[in-house]
């Protein structure tokens, strides 16, 4: 019986770091021999980093990474590697290289190019009509393949076809919450149907928008599970198979769905700062929820003496939210300044007055005060060099309910795809993990309020969240009409409210910084609306 | 000898408005009749407007598309519609519907899917692989396509084989400088090589970063021009074709390309601000040539008593400055505030001093005063509702020289593709056209100053800009490297510092409002680099 040891080295790459990609390979290339593997996979362009876009349109990167290709070739042994790179032809090809003793052995083109959600792979590659080769490693017949190849029946059928003894697959899959149990179950159907074992690599780590939540696994030719890797962290997963037997491997546990979520908050945060050459983050603490979640992901991200927090209290901020950041920051173990805006805020009155003459604060002056914050928080950061975070929830970005410029300002917008429902979900699984009052209870439980003019709630200008965020789910992820979210029982004047102001505030989110993405559909390159638009919804 | 009449009528549709864009359809499909059209065809998805981008992947879109298809073409009698609309069958398709005598007779399905530069189309739309049925009008042989179809020999070929006698191709092509003598060219061979005359029409007007420019085509069997449209105008271009001889109509002049790129500024201004419901515009004057080049764009597209000028002097702002944005103004007709923001900047300093305590001034103080300023205009616009018009051109765009939240704060970045070289001529084109000094003479002569510190000037930061921007068009537009610009001649550590430069103010230009594209690259949806990226350029 032929037996063979795969290594599915699931790296974080960095986004044009061709060099630092392929050293990160061959170190793990190294690893896994050592470990006594046959085979070493690579996730899908693990040498350019996934997705480098528009990179992809310069001729000199494309020979770079096929250079650097080159070189990691030169370096293997007789232990077999499959590893991503884009790949200059007749035209540009989504490829997987095969190498060993020195060499590149040969080639597979991806089929499947995904064009739709986050995707742009059309915009890019050229689709392959071709199964691939099978390659030989120590006597058993290896089929590659690569991420969306699999998820139709298509390829992989042909390669069992041709006698296939084991499919690898080369990803990279982003997350989003529900992603993986999708995934397993994909993955389970398609291994049963063509009775071959697959081995399914995934890259690590965020890139922008995107995090890639690793999670590599193994089934048997029967489509059980054999072997999980680490969710949100390098991993290198050994899997022994005994072709035509059994498949067997370490199974890493699944994270808890709102803990899952938290790790890729943590994670994407990580990334985007320290990827960008940042090291400290900057946040205005408010006293509220989405400000403590986010203070604390940083923390978790980047250690508390790489956060610091800054304080912006107004002459509306309550005595409560003040006690409430400080008494965040005390847990967090977060330094924090003290600014209180009052001096510029009389400064822009007095300026304006003349201007204003006659016409009562409105809108326009709460405006004006989220974005002295938004101007002091970039103040400071250009001063000390430390990235903001700026804390808005999905609620908010759907909705408008943010001030541009003001708290929409920063680097990177940690929460920006969680809803309002979710934050309190997080903070309170945070709470319950951390086996203390991480965030404080009062923040928990307290109304929440942007504290923009005296005793102002966000029930003023929105339904309460728990009826919100069901709406904007309906109409942002799924695409659902008024009259579609009315049928399935929402109040229809509520949704129409609520569609208007998704639409309306498209232009808002245009400007907003990036943020992890942790849903089926977030705002960025997600969902691609046009500003001007008269369709009602 | 058989004879038509084709009505080739060039509108403006708004995305979204679906029954609005059927009512214009139809208007001047009357008038056209009343000219005694055989065929009148209008622009490619007329019904929905281009591009409607994610509202295609709403089901209730597409449904509610088609129906008001039916509806016009319900209304049709004898004379023949050719228009644009998504079709969902099997697959989404961008298709044409052939209407008259109130039914749709057929449909022609796009086949060559563009999904490069702005392009998205294979997100949404599936290719047809089928030439598509002639149309018999008045006893000739017409054959439709649509857009990219005649970029490529292919289709016409197959048409003109099947027995087309005309080849109508719908449009929504967008502008870029330098885009009309291209498709001039590519029509003339298209028709020599397959003998038929072609029938060009194309969508025009504004939609978010994009601008239609019309300039409708006809062109005979030998592929010479015998009609052109109005550019950046509505127009219905009345074609008479004697089949096997010749084909007639109204040749409209080209703008010449300096003042091409003005009108393309004007209309992608008018209706962005227009179709947004705005009908006024805000813009913080400095004395600069931007500045005022902006506000001379936006009287020509909103009209004076439509546009509003804020001075927001600071302690460095020069008197020649002030002078300079007054007489601006006063040429101009434009209503102006001066708010001198001093007092601002002396509360920042003051509430900020505690933590910058020991540090000396630098770029934040610089940014600081920018923000005040963007927080400036930003509260006017929020109390009166006029949109904010920001002033960055393209070699600022591209270099970073900007301040996030500050200048580059706004609804629309009316010149953001236009490298500060253009500006100058398009100014003194302005001037010259004028017959007198619009733009103040003395705003032209001077050195280009943020005035942000004191005696600052661009080039203490940047390159002049007649090194600078050759540099950005290769790099950004030409996707060459750094060594490529260097054998070309220019000087490599400078090119490698302006390289360095585009690349790492990627997240700037995440970060800023849309603008009119008048490049063959803009920054936008026409490239798209990672922000997280370590590829050296």
């Amino acid at each position: 019986m032929s037996r063979l040891r795969v290594g599915a080295a699931q790296l974080n790459a960095v986004v044009g770091d061709l060099d630092g990609n392929a050293q990160r390979a061959f170190a793990a290339y190294q690893t896994a021999r050592a470990q006594g593997c046959d085979l070493v996979v690579f996730p899908e362009l693990m040498v350019t980093g996934y997705p480098p876009e528009d990179l992809l349109l310069k001729p000199a990167f494309v020979a770079a990474a096929s250079a650097t290709l080159a070189k990691f070739a030169a370096r293997t042994g007789d232990c077999v590697a499959v590893i991503g790179f884009p790949e200059r032809a007749d035209h540009l090809y989504n490829s997987a290289a095969v190498c060993a003793r020195g060499q590149i052995l040969g080639v597979y083109r991806k089929q499947l190019l995904p064009n739709y959600s986050v995707f742009d792979e059309q915009r890019y590659f050229e689709a392959s009509t071709e199964t691939g080769p099978l390659f030989d490693v120590g006597g058993v017949k290896v089929a590659v393949s690569i991420c969306e190849d699999i998820w139709e029946p298509g390829p992989v059928v042909a390669m069992a076809a041709s006698g296939a003894e084991v499919v690898v697959n080369i990803n990279a899959s982003p997350y989003f919450a529900g992603r993986l149990p999708e995934r397993e179950a994909m993955l389970t159907g398609r291994a049963a149907q063509v009775s071959v074992p697959i081995v399914y690599v995934n890259l690590v780590g965020g890139q922008d928008e995107l995090v890639f939540d690793g999670a590599s696994l193994a089934f048997d030719d029967r489509g059980r599970l054999a072997a999980r890797a680490k969710q949100f962290d390098e991993d290198l997963l050994v899997v022994d198979l005994d072709i035509g037997s059994t498949v067997r491997g370490r199974i890493e546990p699944v994270l808890e769905p709102v803990a899952e979520v938290y790790e890729a908050l943590v994670l994407g945060t990580r990334d985007y700062v320290r990827k960008n050459g940042f090291t400290d983050a900057l946040i205005s603490l408010s006293g509220g929820i989405d400000s403590s979640l986010v203070a604390a992901v940083a923390v978790d991200a980047l250690g508390a003496e790489h956060v610091h927090g800054v304080m912006l209290p107004s002459r509306y901020s309550s005595e409560g939210s003040v006690a409430d950041a400080i008494a965040l920051t005390e847990r967090l173990g977060v330094r924090t300044y003290t600014v209180p805006i009052e001096p510029a805020q009389a400064a822009f009155e007095k300026m304006l007055a003349p201007v204003f003459e006659g016409r009562p604060p409105d809108v326009a002056e709460e405006n004006l005060q989220a974005r002295i914050r938004g101007n002091a928080v970039m103040t400071i950061s250009n001063k000390f060099n430390w990235m903001v975070l700026s804390c808005g929830n999905k609620s908010e970005m759907a909705t408008g309910y943010a001030t541009l410029y003001g708290d929409m300002a920063g680097g990177f917008a940690v929460i920006k795809d969680v809803p309002k429902t979710l934050v309190y979900a997080l903070c309170r699984d945070l709470n319950t993990r951390a086996g203390r009052e991480l965030i404080p209870q009062a923040v928990l439980d307290k109304a929440p309020s942007a504290e923009l003019r005296p005793d102002q709630f966000d029930t003023d200008s929105l339904p309460e969240y728990d009826e919100l965020d069901p709406i904007i789910e309906g109409y942002v992820e799924g695409d659902e009409t008024v009259a579609e979210l009315a049928a399935r029982g929402f109040d229809e004047a509520l949704a129409r409210r609520v569609a208007r102001m998704v639409d309306a505030n498209e232009y808002k989110r245009r400007q907003a910084p990036p943020g992890v993405r942790v849903s089926r559909k977030a705002f960025g390159k997600d969902r691609r609306p046009p500003i001007t638009n008269r369709w009602p919804g």
